[in-house]
C-alpha cells in the first residue's frame, strides 16, 4: 500500500513516521521545506518525545517524483489546502484522500480534486525540532469516516484506520465522523480565538471569568449550527474547555502561537467555518463572526505601514 | 474664581492653560507627575500645535498646598477617578466638579465625594510633549450639563462654560448633556475596542468590511441601551465612525495606544459601561460584554509569566 502525506510538518510527520514502520506500507511525503525533505531522505524521519524511533520516508518537494498512491493524508495548514491538493491531485487519481487538518471546509476543497475523500479529526500534537526531527508532544485518538459529499468506501476507511493503528497511533473508523469533527471544531474555535486575542495560555484565559463566559457563549453558537446540520456531537465542547484547562494550563493555543509569530492563522477554517455554515443554515453566530473579523483585521495589521509624516 | 484641574495630563493641560489666560480665573492643577508640576511652576504651562501660548498655572502634587475652589475639572484617566477625587475632595467642599473624562461612570464616583457635579463630554485632544509642554492635537466642542443624580446648578454650569469659552475653547452649557455623552461613548467604545484588538488605526480598521460590521453591531447595542435610559443621542454614532475614517485615517485610537504601551485601558468606562448599564436595564449587549472581557484578558496577559520548565 502506498500512502502520500501532503504537507509533512509536525502533524504530517507524526503520521508519516508511524505508518513507515509497517512492512506493507510505503510512505511518501510531499513538502516544500527542502531542508526537512533532504534530512528525511538522508537520515530517515525521527520522532522524539512521546515517541522515540526513526522510520524510512520518501520525501519529495517536487510532486513529479512521487508515484500514484492508494491513500493520501493531507496535513497542510488549512490556508494551504487548495494549493497542496491542486499540486498533488495527479498522484491521487484513484485514491481515497483523508484530511487530518483543523476545522471545517478542507474536505470540500480536497473533493474538488480527488475521487474519494475521508474526513478526519485528530488530537495528537507535535512540533518540528529541526529538519528531519519531530517531537511528539501529545497523544490522542484519530477519528476518520467517509466524507458524505464524495465518500471513500468504508473498506478504504477501515484499511487506513487499520494501518494507522498498526503503526502505533490510535485510530477509529466510523460511518459518520462528523460528530468528532464538530466537537473539536467548536472547542478549538472558542479556545483559539480567546487565546489569540487575549494572548493568554489556555488555562490562564479560562481563569478570567469574563473570557470563560465568552468561550461558553461561542460554544453555544457552534452547538446550534451543528444541530442545524443534523450532527450529533461526541461530547460537550464546553467540558473539553475545562478538561484542557486541567491538562494544558500553560499551553498557548496554536492560533496564539501564530499571532505571536505574525503567521496567518487558521481562523477561516475554525470560527469562520462556524459562521459560514451558520449563515447557510440560518443560525446566528454573532460572536464567531466577530472573532473571525477581528482576527483577520489583526492579520492585516502585520502588513500595515504608517505613511511618512509630511 | 478659583478652578482646580484634577489630573493635569494632556486633556487637563488644555483646559488649565486656556482658563489661565483669564484675569478673573485662578487656575490650580493637581497632578502626581512631579517633573510636569515643577516645569509648569517654573516656566508656566505651554501649549503648542493648534494653540501656541504660555499661561500661569499653580501646579501641585500635594493637595494640602491647594486652596478651596469653586470649580473642579477632573481630567484623570478613568481608572484613576476614585483615587483622584478621593485625594482632592477637601478642596471641593462647596464646589461644582465637572468630569471631562471618557466614558460613563465617572460622575457617579465624583458624586460620592463632592456636593455638586457637572457631566462633561469633549472632543479636543492633545499629548504631553515634555514636562510643562502639551501639544494641542485636535479642536472640537465641550458639552457640559448638570449631572442628574447630584446636579450642579444651571448657573454654575453656565459660569464654567462661559469661562471655558472666554479662555478660547468652545463650550456648550446644556440642561441635559447626556445625549452628547452617550453619542461619544457609543462611538468611542466601538472604535477603540476594534483598534485595540485588531491593532489597526481607525481608518484602516474601517476598511476591513468584517471589522466595520462589528463596529455597527456594537453601536446598535449602545443605542439600545441609551434608548432604555431615555437618552436622546445628539447624532448617529455610526456616522461618527465614518466621519472619523475621513478625518483621522491613520489615527490609533487611545485604547490602541494603551495596548501598544501595555498600559491599563479605559475599557471599564467604555464598553464595560455600556454592558453594565445594559444589564441594569435588561438590554442585551453581548458584543460590548465580550470586548470588555477580552480587553481585560489582554491586560492580564501583560503580567503573565510562564513558569520555569522542570
Amino acid at each position: 500500500m502506498k500512502i502520500c502525506i501532503v504537507g509533512c510538518g509536525a502533524i504530517g510527520s507524526l503520521y508519516a513516521a508511524h505508518l513507515a514502520r509497517l512492512d506493507d506500507v510505503e510512505v511518501w511525503a510531499y513538502d516544500l521545506n527542502q531542508a526537512h525533505v533532504d534530512a528525511i531522505n538522508a537520515n530517515g524521519l525521527r520522532l522524539t518525545g512521546l515517541s522515540d524511533f526513526v522510520a524510512p520516508v520518501n520525501a519529495r518537494s517536487d510532486v513529479k517524483d512521487i508515484p500514484a498512491c492508494e491513500f493520501g493524508i493531507v496535513a497542510a495548514k488549512t490556508l494551504h489546502t487548495r494549493a497542496a491538493i491542486e499540486a498533488t491531485a495527479g498522484i491521487f487519481t484513484d485514491a481515497a484522500v483523508c484530511s487530518v487538518q483543523n476545522g471545517v471546509g478542507n474536505e470540500e476543497i480536497i473533493a474538488e480534486f480527488v475521487p474519494r475523500v475521508i474526513l478526519g479529526t485528530i488530537f495528537p500534537a507535535g512540533h518540528i525540532v529541526e529538519p528531519g526531527v519531530c517531537n511528539h508532544d501529545a497523544g490522542g485518538k484519530t477519528w476518520i469516516g467517509p466524507f458524505p459529499d464524495k465518500p471513500a468506501t468504508m473498506d478504504e476507511v477501515e484499511a487506513l484506520a487499520d494501518a494507522i493503528n498498526r503503526g502505533g497511533m490510535e485510530c477509529l473508523a466510523m460511518a459518520d465522523a462528523r460528530g468528532a469533527q464538530w466537537t473539536k471544531l467548536i472547542f478549538n474555535s472558542a479556545s483559539n480565538a480567546m487565546g489569540a486575542l487575549t494572548r493568554l495560555p489556555h488555562g490562564v484565559a479560562c481563569d478570567q471569568p469574563g473570557v470563560r463566559k465568552v468561550m461558553s457563549d461561542m460554544v453555544r453558537e457552534g452547538v446550534a449550527v451543528a444541530e442545524a446540520l443534523g450532527i450529533t456531537l461526541d461530547s460537550d465542547p464546553d467540558e473539553l474547555i475545562d478538561y484542557g484547562r486541567e491538562k494544558a494550563y500553560h499551553h498557548p493555543p496554536s492560533m496564539l502561537q501564530d499571532v505571536r509569530a505574525q503567521r496567518l492563522t487558521e481562523v477561516d477554517a475554525l470560527n469562520g467555518g462556524i459562521a459560514r455554515l451558520g449563515k447557510e443554515h440560518g443560525v446566528p453566530t454573532p460572536l464567531n463572526e466577530a472573532m473571525t473579523a477581528i482576527i483577520k483585521g489583526l492579520e492585516a495589521s502585520w502588513s500595515y505601514k504608517k505613511p511618512e509624516e509630511h
